[in-house]
């Protein structure tokens, strides 16, 4: 038996990931079987049940991959030296959200809708993106307190958690609006109405 | 052949529209067929034909019920004599969401990720969407521009439609964190931020 390496296992497990994040955008969580991924992906069904044992388990990797990139994102900008103002704040993790649908290859936007609406169904995945969530609203509660001390929002300490709230629902408003009303508009154009509320 | 009122009808046309919205939001659009609307209205196949020839027709109702409530709401709110602040505008069209819901008998929310996760997939819906989305846009188009008039919004004549912009999207925001982070978000919770943020 050949000496697989790290390297090649991380590889392989993207390879997985990637091909089960292009069925999910396009048949949706609910008609994605693994079958279709081991189908999408160009392995064997032994190479894929390696990496991930069930649906189950690439669901959740797919969740934890999307969550991941916003979630750091936000927590960059929270433990930033210069803090930003909240519609950069917002417009540099919209613009995030593009880059990375741009490296997995795959929409965010039309994914991350495929899993909402999966959360409305069926209550294990509605647990998942719970928690995920809350990785990501942790996140904006640190930029929005530090926000609030550079003097960029006007909030009482007790009121942290609702502006990073706020902050936070922006982000599937812009994914909405790429998918319902098109692709043309950029993280720059929705903010500058946020920008305006704010003057 | 019995004599059949307008009133019969439009009450015939409600029941079916009911069944068919119980079960989009348990099965979603994708697997909701005419047979299954037949079976949860209780009518015979040839009664729903009358009223709905295809899924198609359905599903554009049902598009035209829920935006219709939202719209007729913002409508209202540009044209009142005295037209209320920002935060009201928004906490006004979520509090007429959830009542919406309860009148409908069906989760607004949970039917609207339903209708956009199948937009993602299926050109001919995001169509529907994106005109039916055209009509609330207009409509908080026309808020907006009485807000900057009264002196709420402190934004320019080419701002208006971004000021809009982000106000409706406040609203997808709501919907998404009654499904994932859980139904206890008021919507005076939700829009608190808002508030802080525009101080």
């Amino acid at each position: 038996m050949p000496k697989v390496t790290e390297e090649h296992r991380a590889a392989r497990r993207d390879q997985i990931l990637r091909a089960a994040l292009r069925c999910v955008a396009a048949e949706g969580f609910h008609k994605t079987t693994m079958g279709s991924v081991i189908r999408e992906s160009g392995l064997s069904a032994g190479a894929v049940y390696l990496y991930f044992r069930s649906k189950q388990d690439l669901i959740r990797a797919i969740a934890e991959t999307a969550v991941s990139g916003i979630a750091d994102t936000v927590d960059e900008l929270a433990a930033a030296d210069d803090v930003v103002p909240p519609v950069e704040a917002v417009t540099t993790v919209l613009r995030r959200l593009l880059e990375m649908s741009d490296e997995l290859g795959v929409e965010i936007p039309r994914l991350s809708v495929q899993a909402w609406a999966e959360a409305g169904r069926d209550p294990e995945i509605q647990q998942l993106l719970s928690g995920e969530a809350g990785r990501i609203r942790q996140a904006w509660i640190s930029y929005a307190g530090r926000a609030i001390e550079a003097g960029y929002v006007d909030a009482g300490a007790g009121e942290v958690e609702s502006v990073a709230e706020t902050l936070m629902a922006m982000v599937p408003g812009f994914m909405l609006f790429r998918i319902v009303l098109g692709s043309d508009v950029s993280p720059e154009r929705y903010t500058s109405g946020l920008a305006a509320l704010l003057r």
